[in-house]
């Protein structure tokens, strides 16, 4: 018998009670022994739940039980999440999280505290939910230099972005649909302005650099709430999708990892995610594009990749499992200046092309193909001849600009 | 330093030296150690390579050598494929392939034999080329009930129905188009009648079913040479793609595995899998669906995940991999018969809306949106009220039938 805690009763926390009792039979099968949650650590009471005899209050009743050898974390912060993590970890219990503020935040001194006490830190449920992407992409790929991975991981943002494009929303009206549905917090922040969708890549990019730490607060990032519904128009004319990528590129300029929404292509396979799903799709030079996609969110969907995770490590305990050692190696990526980009850029009509020319000079310019009523709109950059740099300083040009949209 | 040796130098094999030459720093960053191709065994020459000096056609030089510990497969086929495998997991050297045919068929003997000799047996090429699936769907979604697995695997097949989809070609220009490109054997019997398919979802219904063998000569299987541009046209106006289904479901009435060319909407995420691509959909009953997308064939992409296995296998050796026991376990599918599907029915326009309700008796039945000229064309089974025994009685009374194709 294996036994387990989960720390944390939340909605990710009950998925794992859930999945657990659900598969009982299938999990122990495979084992070779019974998976069982032993205690369920969190402050609040849950005398409705069918587990509230395992929930304790205590952290004695978890930390200092022997026969726990893995825990699972779904706190999430990385407050009272990274005391915890510390802890379990300093007393060699393997430790199975989807908190991706956690990892992205203190993931190289809880990956090396696991080896050093000989046991795991795994967190294949913190980027994409229940869709493989942790793993697959340290292992499977591992042949690979990684040279881009371009994500939707945020399923609010890409919810808002889908109601938009399909019901004419706007953003106001979206917004408050998904956090009627439960989709978005009361507090959108998180995930309208991008900063979720900054620590899955900062995650994806320290794995795609084989360990070299990637701050995801430094990560250049751009949020949806700026986009309209007149954007979504020149979308829809274009053949493509707004959605809000999170991208890692490794290329001859250096390293560059960053969020912003983008014009995709509807014959791209990433346009085909819409509402909360996901899609991540890895370019290796050997593989060419591999692509996952499903759930990144949800009880259930999030709770099958930590069980996944639960029962890698009961199955392999004491040997390091899917992450390499993750170390500091200062700035690993390039200033994002120098990073080359396309763009739609929408302008007032009683601004002249000359303008633009002359604000964009030997940068490659077209019309774009549809314009709205009162309205200049150009592709810039389509040469891969702009930087963010250039982008930048040529917007200084103009006082009034409708908008500006990179893309795919 | 880690040596391996390369059974078969054709073109994954090929690929898999390249692979290692092109990413030879990071594989040797990532492994702590060199990895080198010490011998590669061909009856073959290949002066013009830069492989040359490495090549050998004495299997000695790579069974007798005790610095090989893993060996590469390349060779297709079951016939010396599978001695030279029997050979070198007797010896303790774990083999790593890409060979669908010897996996599927000899899959229960080979990996019992390299967990009797402390090796294993790897083949996450073996399905989806590059696209990581073996191990993800073995090992992420392991707390998962797999509840059906629907994949594109072969890409020859999807190159050709996306031709005649997309430039009307018929099926023969197709193929040959598709020989031409070096998509397609000369023989491609293989492909274009399903076997390749047919072993592929042998193989992941194995994984599914947590080892019970799933023996893929035994699956009902239906290639695309009847596919005409009169169903392609049909497909346009219900705005659905044909696209040739390796299929395994595993509900109520039991397990389910088979090939056919099914109409799927646009829709559906795995109508973004064109030309080559494969892309395969995993639904567990924890995860929901989660997808995998990529390149199915290919020198580098197969290479790819060739060498991920073999990096895999070099950073553990002596430890159980990705693969649980097989096992012979009888039939342990259900009688295809007792499927449930609906289809889209094609008739001589003579034929009576009578005569079809009484030939499918109490099984739902509505007029297709669409109907070539002189034709009747009817969608049955929609309500998942038609078995194929069904089907098959019905079509019994029909002396001209236009086309069948099942709707997935």
């Amino acid at each position: 018998m294996k036994s387990i805690a989960i720390l944390g009763f939340g909605v990710v926390g009950c998925g794992v009670a859930e999945v657990i009792a659900m598969n009982h039979e299938r999990i122990a099968k495979r084992l070779g022994e019974e998976l069982v949650v032993k205690k369920i650590l969190d402050i609040r009471e849950f005398p409705d739940s069918p587990f509230a005899s395992l929930v304790t209050n205590k952290k004695e009743d978890v930390f200092d039980d022997p026969e726990i050898s893995i825990v699972v974390e779904t706190i999430g912060g990385a407050r009272i999440a990274y005391e915890y993590t510390k802890m379990a970890l300093s007393a060699g219990k393997t430790v199975v999280t989807s908190n991706k503020e956690l990892v992205s935040t203190h993931g190289v001194e809880l990956v090396k505290l696991a080896r050093e006490n000989n046991c795991n830190y795994l967190f294949e449920a913190s980027v994409g939910g229940g869709i493989p992407i942790i793993r697959p992409l340290h292992r499977c790929l591992a042949a690979n230099k990684v040279e881009r991975i371009a994500g939707i991981v945020n399923g609010t943002t890409n919810y808002i972005l889908t109601q938009m494009a399909e019901n004419g929303s706007d953003f106001d009206s979206a917004l408050k649909e998904a956090q009627a549905k439960g989709y978005a917090e009361q507090n959108p922040s998180a995930d309208i302005d991008g900063i979720d969708a900054q620590r899955k890549i900062a995650i994806l990019s320290t794995i795609a650099l084989d360990g070299a730490y990637v701050d995801p607060t430094k990560l250049f990032t751009v949020g949806i709430t700026a986009i309209t519904t007149k954007d979504m128009e020149y979308a829809r004319e274009m053949n493509a999708s707004i959605k809000l990528l999170a991208v890692f590129e490794n290329d001859d300029e250096g390293a560059f990892a960053y969020v912003a929404p983008h014009l995709v292509s509807k014959e791209h396979p990433l346009a085909c995610a819409n509402d909360v799903f996901n899609a991540i799709m890895v370019t290796g030079n050997a593989v060419g594009d591999a692509m996952f996609y499903g759930q990144g969110a949800g009880k259930m969907a999030t709770a099958s990749a930590v069980v996944g995770d639960v029962m890698d490590a009961a199955e392999h305990e004491t040997r390091d499992a899917h992450v390499a050692e993750w170390f500091e190696a200062g700035d690993v990526l390039a200033p994002i200046e120098k990073h080359h980009i396309s763009v739609l850029l929408r302008l007032p009509a009683d601004v002249s092309e000359d303008t633009v020319s002359e604000a964009f000079p030997e940068i490659s310019m077209q019309p774009c193909v549809y314009e709205a009523e009162g309205e200049k709109a150009f592709i810039l950059g389509k040469e891969g001849d702009m930087t963010e740099a250039q982008l930048a300083v040529g917007l200084e040009s103009f006082e009034n600009i409708i908008s500006v949209i990179r893309i795919f």
